[in-house]
């Protein structure tokens, strides 16, 4: 069945950052679900179906990927899955900060699901969603930061 | 009278980090008083009723240990108790950056009140009343973090 | 025309922190726009006109100094002043993870427009507008982090 | 022949962080290479067969792992044990800040070798080869943070 | 006897950063015994006899101060002075990250010993030893950094 | 005369990082004092003269700016030199703690001269005079990192 890994996000939206990160995951596991959390507790921007679709559309080429979203805590949906890993990406400090406590906790829920760091692409550093919704939200223009494909609905809903 | 330390938090719910602090705290202070601010601008998870029958519950059996709670400003509780320490626990570099503000404005405001940081227990670095309601939102278990005896609620409340 | 840097943030309220940015920045530049933006996703605690009054009073003496308030982009506000300069305090490492971000983004945007940043004075280092409007919820003076003249309302709005 | 990772580093001396890292990284890669850098530019403490010694006990029943030194950069000794991932441990936000360092200059050397992170086990974030050995030049007893059959030799060298 | 706490440093020179800690330290520790370690792996800019005068006459007037210095683990020496408690002063995210690092390694070492950080005062986060001697060694004046009674010599000895 | 700043540091070797932060510091004020301090304290990798030698053919186009090396305190040069402000880019957090202190220390020393921040360019963060010297002295080819025309010794002095 081989290495099978999780990366897990809200993508809203996906980015040429999240990109990067699965097209580097598929040269270490043998299959990357890249899943979208629907755990309400943070509402999402972009409609859950639109960004399942931006997902599709992005990583259409790329076979050991799946594109899939979940309910309920990460660690369930990997155990799921058979994922033994749980990849994230390092961005920055701040990042690393959060990310560390996440790793913690999983941990301590599912010890057998090991979580792996990616550092990010250095020109894709800054580039991250919640930098796209800003910018989107104020009227400019974001495109630069997403993947080939995808596209903003032209505007906000109010 | 001896020296009384406030220990403030939401406690939301108290956790095994907290409970830790507070047993090496008696150490040092001859009272502390664990207090629950109602301060409005954040609203907690859990009714301030439950979460101070936890504490109660928790620290029934030290004797210099005192519940309560106060609205207001930290260091107003702290004169009402005659306390001249504000006791802190840091877990993360990113704590210590909150903290530090937080005595910084405290000492504008009272300065014969001393904030006193306390390291937080290694294995216990990562157990935060915050990671406790991502778990409990999502349906997992997070006794693990919890002081015995302390029991959350079986279903969010909607 | 000379060098213009705009020196844009919510001033909710202006800060003696931001006044002292603000009178250093007038050694380096020919002209500084003090400009709220008024973005819509975060909401202020006090109204836009109470705020440019208060920075107005703030800065009456200083000829150098235009108080402004702009919607969309701040990137784009700057093009509509004619500013090659965008000023921004630090004052501390998370200050600067969230400044080195907006300054990358700033730069994809518009990259003709310079981001400068100056450190706090050390002792203005805690004074923040989040702080003040924290002690005034809570019925605190928060007045020594205040600039001459600045007054808040009596009550919070509820 | 599979997925082959290089773990880099002084082991000066190996200690129960880098003992479980390696552990974790079998299960993501098919051969995992423990290398000691010499550069000279950093002195050791202990002797290079030493350390190459504790390498090979503590990793002896590990038939995935071999243990090897070697001079220059160590993206270069990547290159000939044709490995294509670069394993790094991440305990710190300050060897977070090293660490993204010394994997952009590797991306910038060769770009065809991935830099992978794991995180620290909680309970040996602390557990450092430079805290082992300023325990043993004061005399103390480091052994709790030494993989089993890793022995300091008694006295320091003067 | 009372409870006894530790503060150690290589006080080289001691600075108003550390007369301010201490001031402090005596509200809530009967006895605080200010201690320098001299374990060789550092070598001092100043002679210890030099420092240790200086610390004598910083802390004669305060009757539950004692100076001492030691070799060997600081918990060894606490364990000889009876001290239950080790005194440390965090000034920034980065001494808080050696402080956790050395509090985690004492703690494994002697856990009867409690590792106690006290903020440091806000106009004091910047006087350090190794400014004062920067300072120094470039030909400036550093005395503002000194406490009272405290002169440095005045020539570096080559 | 104008606004006149000095830009301090020991530039062993000048990087494309610091060839950038000219570039842009040149928009910012009248003239730009590109300095080598030589305090001895730290011993350099390249020679003085070496270091001069490449600065100068670095900003050989750049009338505004001027070359030069100094001893003791750098704001006693900026004081030599009539300059109100020192220069320094901020690549990382590390930085900002690092470059806080300086500030804080030459305002302690010089109030009149004012620290003034540029963040580095994205793609240049990494490019540091450490990462330049580590590739030389394993052998590997650092030119990417490198000004047009600066070219490194062909062999490490032993």
């Amino acid at each position: 069945m081989g290495k099978i890994a999780v990366y897990a996000g809200s993508f809203d939206p996906v980015t040429r950052g999240h990109e990067d990160m699965v097209q580097r995951a598929v040269r270490i596991f043998d299959r990357v679900v890249v899943a979208i959390g629907t755990n309400g507790a943070k509402s999402a921007c972009f409609p859950l179906e639109m960004r399942l679709g931006w997902l599709r559309a992005c990583f259409r080429d790329l076979q050991q990927v799946e594109v899939a979203s979940y309910e309920g805590l990460t660690v369930e949906f990997c155990r799921q899955c058979g994922a033994g890993f749980l990849l994230r990406g390092l961005r920055s400090a701040a990042d690393w900060e959060a990310e560390q406590n996440i790793a913690y906790v999983n941990r301590q829920l599912a010890p057998e699901v090991e979580t792996v760091w990616l550092p990010a692409e250095d020109a894709l550093v800054h580039v991250s969603s919640s930098n796209v919704r800003e910018i989107w939200r104020n009227g400019g223009d974001a495109s630069v930061f997403l993947p080939e494909g995808v596209e903003l609905p032209k505007e906000e809903k109010k």
